[in-house]
């Protein structure tokens, strides 16, 4: 992509936020606030966006997960049923012919009717569908970017089972597979599940907590035993059953990028959604529940792994590999053969073709925060000078060999 | 995939729904209503219809435009400046704590304004970003299936120009890749471009119109001459601009699967989108705005090209190529392998295991209506039965031969 082409570029006259995601992926032109908590995605930003969730969908699919997309409008008969149309977190419309439903902001009463057609008997169990959708929340306050929407994309899967013991097996896979999606999105090293309320389903749910200031959750880590304890949860007896002392305790701010859930059976008994186990009785499927945000995830990684100068996004989730710089004129036929031989290699490549100072294009290369920094000058002449935007030190090789680096 | 795990399987119990797309794609197991005109995708639902938005992006990638993500959720302010608050085709919803917002079923309001930040002067034009996206319609009558939906995806593209000229150019070329769209999901020889009604923005807008009995739409057709006209527009002075005369025309009804318009200035005056031309004068955009609806297309397909016995999925948007059965239990170590065989080469596979008769997984590959039926059996030892769901030839042949047929 030739960055004088593309829509979205940098504004260095955007605004301070309250939020550090919202202030740089603005400024990059990754994003723009259409309203609080209302966010439009750029051509950059989305690009991320969709890195992001074609990885969760990916460990989704690795352990069975079925991709479905569900409706954003759930009509009122459905949340009557579990006894959550009157909660505060919805948007609400209705047809101008009457009818009334919620913006979802969450879909266990959706998927759950929609199983229950699929499932006659054990034999039809155990599946996990899920999706990667956009959903509503009528949040008070929306000041954290994109990491508190009240619009937002976010992967929900929904786990059926025969018992409780399967449900278990597959929540301990979930996990790691969540373990997996924090790894390859570059924030694996300061993620931790956390235990928290288990709500009226369970004793315990499990957040992934990822450790930084701007979180706006309270967390106690035992680091040497890898035990973490949201505030919420945090009693004389929980630290008995899990053998931490609280002077042990280290509390930090986290953001809470994941969550899993037992719902056991809340959900199936208010459906209604039986199954005939293989004594031929009537049985209730338990239920689990897994939640990710890409949009929270991408907002959470520019809050911990930028620097003073911008962004920085790790390879896998990164707009493009390459961000190529071309300085005087005498470089524009190297930098475009240079941008031609990357694409034919399909090599990711954004080349800042703009007729403007070696000092501001360096800038907004570091703004933008894409892993490699491709200079082409006269000085250099078939030379690329290479830099790595997490390093400090400038290559100068062979086109040949750059792809050691993408 | 094994068809047995698989989440969303035939159902022949289902009932008959006005519309055939609904009764068939719920029958077969590709969606399920949750509303009228709301319907969730299940896993094969969702495979065609991202082959077809992917069908979409490609076509809109290759004239230059770029994809972004916009908010459903649109503010009040933004369609008042346009005066388009008060319509009914709007899903209205609000803030506890106040502003009130219609869920966008057009996005002329918001991409204008993001696009403001972004134009300054005539260099930075022309760019036309597009978005794939759920959009909303307060719609009285939903009883069209997934062809006209209260909640459905749709693919908007907005272009900008600094004059007419340039609006004209790249109308012509959108036309074309619409053309390459309908052609690519089967439609191509079904589907006319039509002079429609321009509304306030011009004398015409274009639509595309499919041949089809279960269309909304009344056209008509001078075939010869390749001119198509709907019936909103159909005077005397219109057929003596086209040079067709009245009784040379050819009335039928067809669906529209898609539009095109030309928008002039009205949206980039209403929202004060201004750039400065080479003389350093002030002048508002000329926007043109494309639509296409990917679920309306899925409908369409299933409308045109079904027979007596299910579906018929052209190859490019199938949700595999094919469809393995295995008879007898004698034949489930062969099936088996082919299975592995197909997936080791990239070949998308449903393979039927149930333990059922012939007949019933016979019945429901026609159902589905994967291109291409492969039939294992005792009978045939290592041979494959092959028949394709569009031809009544069955032919036996080698697993080695059978990548002539996907």
């Amino acid at each position: 992509m030739k960055y004088s082409q593309l829509f979205g570029r940098t504004r260095k006259s955007q605004k301070q936020y309250e939020s550090k995601n919202q202030t740089l992926l603005q400024q990059a032109g990754f994003v723009d606030q259409v309203s609080a908590g209302v966010y439009a995605f750029l051509p950059l930003g989305l690009r991320v966006l969709n890195k992001i969730s074609n990885i969760v969908r990916e460990e989704m699919n690795a352990i069975g997960g079925q991709e479905v997309l569900l409706s954003a409008l759930v009509p009122q008969e459905l949340w009557e049923k579990t006894n959550r149309w009157n909660l505060d977190v919805a948007f609400k419309t209705e047809l101008n012919n009457g009818g009334k439903f919620a913006l979802g902001w969450s879909h266990e009463e959706v998927i759950s009717t929609i199983a229950q057609q699929y499932i006659q008997s054990y034999k039809d169990l155990p599946f996990a569908p899920y999706q990667i959708q956009t959903k509503f929340r009528n949040e008070a306050r929306a000041k954290s970017g994109i990491m508190r929407g009240r619009e937002f994309l976010m992967k929900d899967m929904y786990s059926f089972h025969v018992d409780q013991t399967d449900l278990d097996a597959f929540y301990e896979r979930a996990k790691d597979a969540y373990f997996r999606v924090f790894s390859r999105v570059g924030l694996g090293d300061r993620t931790f599940v956390t235990f928290a309320s288990g709500g009226v389903f369970a004793k315990f749910s499990h957040e992934f907590q990822t450790l930084s200031d701007a979180g706006e959750d309270t967390i106690y880590l035992q680091r040497d035993k890898n035990i973490a304890i949201n505030k919420e949860v945090l009693t004389d007896e929980v630290l008995a059953e899990l053998g931490v002392r609280r002077d042990e305790l280290e509390e930090v701010k986290a953001i809470e990028v994941g969550n899993i859930f037992k719902l056991g059976s809340r959900f199936s008994e208010g459906l209604d959604v039986k199954f005939l186990d293989e004594k031929g009785a009537q049985q209730f499927p338990v239920m689990g529940c897994y939640g990710i945000g890409p949009s929270r995830v991408m907002g959470t990684v520019v809050e911990c792994l930028s620097d003073e100068k911008g962004m920085v996004w790790p390879k896998e989730i990164a707009p493009y590999a390459v961000h190529l710089i071309d300085i005087g004129e005498g470089a524009r036929g190297q930098a475009e053969f240079v941008y031609e031989s990357l694409k034919k290699r399909g090599v990711e490549v954004l080349w800042d073709d703009r007729d403007l100072r070696a000092g501001e294009k360096f800038a907004d290369a570091d703004l933008i925060g894409i892993p490699l920094r491709v200079v082409v000058s006269e000085r250099n002449g078939k030379m690329l000078e290479v830099k790595e935007r997490s390093e400090g030190e400038v290559r100068v090789i062979e086109l040949e060999a750059l792809s050691a680096f993408v």
